[in-house]
């Protein structure tokens, strides 16, 4: 080793024993006849001092070329601070190592991207990518990587204890459309065959199932082909896994489990199991949202009965119509929201399909004002204000419309003045899950169902009956594992009967021969002893992003692609040579 | 939990207690009145009795209709064996479970591989491929996954104890191709451009180095478009690591420790540290390869001088004309070896480009005889004998060629021998370090300097001076991990000085331009301060395939691909829609 200790371990206790350091020179300070250099590596960092009489004159001469970043081995003493020269903020504050040996390792040119950066300084994110070696030596960006080791760490060692194995499955294994776009790569031996990277291991870990091999864990890499979101990486990490002979309970067991582990581990938190869960319906009309952020209340409030008594005419036409009227109560919102205010949040919720916001405000009084107030009686209003429990100073915030965009503009605006109001503090983690998902979702557009999961999903015990003849209605063992309003895991019991599998192919619109010719090893496998079996993905990105407080995924990654899906370090994806298509028998079609 | 309990866990301890089992009938037996099933899981195997009175007569019935591989769930109290029924052999040999609850969770065709087949009936390997959900079911499969899963967790734990961090690096990365072919993927968003799957994440973890994580370890999915040979793969796994500040040394230990704590793991073996070390140099002189089995000795003795002295013209020439006379003494080999099994060893070191095998037989007095021994005076037979340390019944075999061909083929020759003569026990271990390799090897073909490991790796520091000069005798800081005459592992120190991997590549012919175009984010970071650095690569599939004692890669890997780099189970790779294509920009040139 060309050092004997790590910049982050020396103290008093090793004062007076000659050591060897090596790291890089975060900073250094001239005094003339001397120099003043914090050394850092991974684990901390230590106060160098070239100085007579311990550093001799030709190496105090040398020392003075020293720039930030170059490398340097340094041996001297370590020695106790001068007086009132500690500094209590480092763990190695209490000491400084005296030089009398000195190696300069390597250079550095002037970093484009500083570890030492304030945030205020932080060079933009393109630059930082196409120098992530430099990047990656912030001390957050250090943090951060070793947080999600450290998570990961955490979750293989808590599967093993509980007698899951890790079982490796291929990345090079077949196109099966369905969903999202598959990364393929051309065969050079099968010209005009292509094998497809991994959306997941899923029909793979269903296999081991029947293979028998009962709990199957990996940490995998997953690929998807789409236009990125701010969210997401073309490649990201899950954890998979799966179990023979369970029900949802005992998969969302296991999982409560390990979140009690992490969050105690990494945050100090003590988490109380069972992990709160509620119904997929129950989420959509309490929240609107299949993964809400229970950090704080703001429910809707169904009052589409009350609308359907009023003389306004847009809540009555929309209630007799059949959609909904819903609200929200904005505590004291009367109070933050001006008029002003609340435009912004009707131009807001038009963003997400709601014709307009209805609003009153609750005087001191207890009465409801608004514009619109006109076309209430004030029985009417009264009802409205003990249906939202208003008080004075609330802000009652109403979208009526069909359910689905109620949904999806109330949970928006219940997200945005969550936010505004600091109605919750953005370091605390609530955790729970939201269970029964629907099996399939009408797709407006192909006019078909699909799976709202995926199409291995079994239905509950008593939905079997409907699945042909209302397969809306029917519920799948389905459960999703929310963290602050974000999707942190998803997974399902699976169907383990070749018949019903074939028959949620057919509902879906996948005939035989389809079926066959994609899944066909599947439905194969499962005529020769499927067990009963079901499992959960859990996104390891996501987690990372949640249990650091990010709020970028590429700061959780320590090479992540942009929103192109390049790499701007390395220049990937690039050109190749034509021979190399060539072997591969394909040719550009640009 | 569909049972309270697994097929492996239950014994004298619970007799009386009513349980509830899941499993595959993996054996069963009609005893009229009755019906005894052995139900097998990961876990182990119980018997499980349908009998009266404990059994109600309507499920006697049912468990009339069970087959081999039928999936069931059943209750009844854990019960003592009748006298004289016991199965010491079964951990559960003692008790059965009568059962008074049946459910069949799952049918099964007839199995087309069985799980409980012998040896002997084990259908060909395509077969099991094809079916692996069936072939995974045996239990020599699942010993393997099973032995797989401890080995990489216990490199885990100890990577971690040692303060390694685990960092995930790209599988969508840029093609250099430099060695083996890359698979490549065509970008939808970048039409024209392509990303290739890595062949190591060997840039990756020293771009790590340099941004400061100091020691990082990772298992790396692993990539190489390769036709494929019998212990290759298409996509295989490797313990990746990389250590900042070290030497080979350093490096080395960390890897000895490895392999003390696996092999004391998995085999209750006492392995003496530090593991023995020899140059390359040493390795092929004394074994004619760079990874030698050292489980037994038969090494290579160099007998040019000699070969000089006689009148036998093949030994003489070879010796004018600055090739090599090596040889190798087989111990009693005269017995062994017939006069047609000379014959045979002559037509096997024929394949290997040695042009001949010349061969004396020890007598009972000690004088060597042969049909060339007339060539030889008596005195130059007793100089050879004396070399070769020749005793009564002994059998020498002589390579005269080129340095090269008697590497190769008296290597070839001493496994076949060592194999055939039984030289060693199959179950032992052997492991020990090849280092300082050389830097570079001349391409006949290309009439260029190659890599002997990669541009990347540092030359010793007394060879630095000679690198222009005489590139064919600088030597690296390399290092190769060799167990049973198998490269266990690989790893060099890396070059740190941006001046130096200059020069190598210019040595390599890589000029400035694509040096630039392949590495220029590398060549960047070495001028930001990188740190001296160095690692290795471990080859898990290799390493599962030596701690199990299997001989088929395949048999480490749950779904393996075939030579030909196909899936036969999911039909990997397939067929794709023209849409895809399309949509990536490129088209078939088949």
């Amino acid at each position: 080793m060309l050092r004997t200790h790590t910049c982050g371990e020396l103290g008093r206790a090793q004062v007076g024993k000659e050591v060897t350091l090596c790291g890089w020179v975060d900073s250094y300070r001239d005094h003339g006849g001397g120099l003043f250099v914090d050394l850092r590596d991974r684990y901390g960092m230590t106060q160098v001092v070239f100085n007579p009489p311990d550093t001799p004159a030709d190496i105090i001469d040398e020392s003075k070329q020293l720039r930030a970043e170059y490398v340097i081995q340094v041996t001297g003493k370590v020695s106790e601070r001068p007086a009132g020269m500690a500094n209590p903020k480092l763990s190695t504050g209490e000491i400084e190592l005296r030089v009398t040996k000195f190696k300069l390792l390597n250079k550095s040119l002037t970093p484009p991207v500083s570890p030492n950066a304030n945030a205020q300084d932080m060079p933009n994110e393109e630059l930082r990518l196409e120098h992530r070696y430099l990047d990656l030596r912030r001390p957050a960006m250090q943090r951060t990587l070793l947080l999600r080791d450290r998570i990961v760490k955490g979750m293989r060692d808590y599967f093993a204890e509980q007698g899951f194995i890790d079982v490796e499955t291929p990345v090079l294994g077949r196109s099966t459309p369905e969903g999202a776009r598959d990364y393929l790569v051309p065969s050079r031996v099968s010209q005009g065959s292509f094998y497809a990277l991994p959306q997941s291991p899923q029909l793979y870990k269903q296999i081991l199932m029947m293979a028998g091999y009962d709990r199957y864990v990996q940490v995998a890499r997953c690929f998807r082909d789409e236009d990125l979101r701010a969210d997401r990486q073309p490649e990201f990490t899950q954890l998979d896994l799966e179990m023979s002979f369970v029900e949802a309970d005992d998969v969302i067991g296991v999982i409560d489990g390990l979140v009690k582990e992490i969050a105690n581990d990494v945050l100090d938190l003590d988490v109380k199991l069972p992990l709160p869960r509620m119904t997929y319906d129950e989420a959509m009309e309490r929240y609107g949202h299949d993964a809400p952020d229970l950090r704080y209340g703001l429910e809707l409030v169904d009052c589409t009965d009350l609308a359907a008594k009023s003389d306004f005419r847009v809540f009555s036409s929309v209630a007799a119509s059949g959609g909904r009227v819903r609200a929200i109560n904005a505590k004291k919102g009367a109070e933050h929201y001006s008029r002003r205010g609340i435009d912004a949040l009707t131009e807001y919720v038009a963003g997400f399909g709601a014709k307009g916001l209805a609003w009153f405000r609750v005087e001191a009084d207890g009465t409801l004002t608004s514009m619109i107030a006109k076309n209430f009686s004030p029985e009417l209003l009264k009802e409205f204000g003990a249906r939202l429990k208003a008080e004075p100073g609330d802000l009652l915030l109403f979208v009526a419309d069909e359910w689905k965009i109620t949904c999806k503009a109330l949970y928006a605006l219940r997200t945005k003045i969550g936010a505004e109001m600091k109605l919750f503090d953005p370091r605390a983690m609530h955790f729970s899950w939201v269970v029964e998902f629907p099996m399939f979702d009408f797709d407006d557009e192909e006019k078909r169902w699909v799976a709202m999961h995926h199409p291995f999903t079994s239905p509950r015990d008593q939905d079997f009956a409907i699945l042909d003849s209302n397969p809306g209605k029917a519920r799948a063992k389905a459960y999703d594992l929310v963290i602050n309003g974000s999707e942190a895991g998803g997974g399902t019991i699976r169907i383990h009967d070749p018949g019903v599998q074939q028959q949620v192919f057919s509902l879906l619109g996948i005939d035989e021969k389809s079926a066959e010719e994609r899944f066909g090893f599947l439905l194969r496998a499962l005529k020769y002893g499927a067990p009963p079996h079901g499992g959960i993905a859990l996104g390891i990105d996501r987690w990372i992003m949640l249990f650091g407080g990010l709020d970028n995924i590429r700061d959780c990654i320590a090479f992540p692609k942009t929103q192109r899906a390049s790499d701007l370090m390395t220049g990937a994806p690039g050109a190749v040579e034509p021979k190399q298509l060539k072997e591969l028998g394909i040719k550009l079609n640009v």
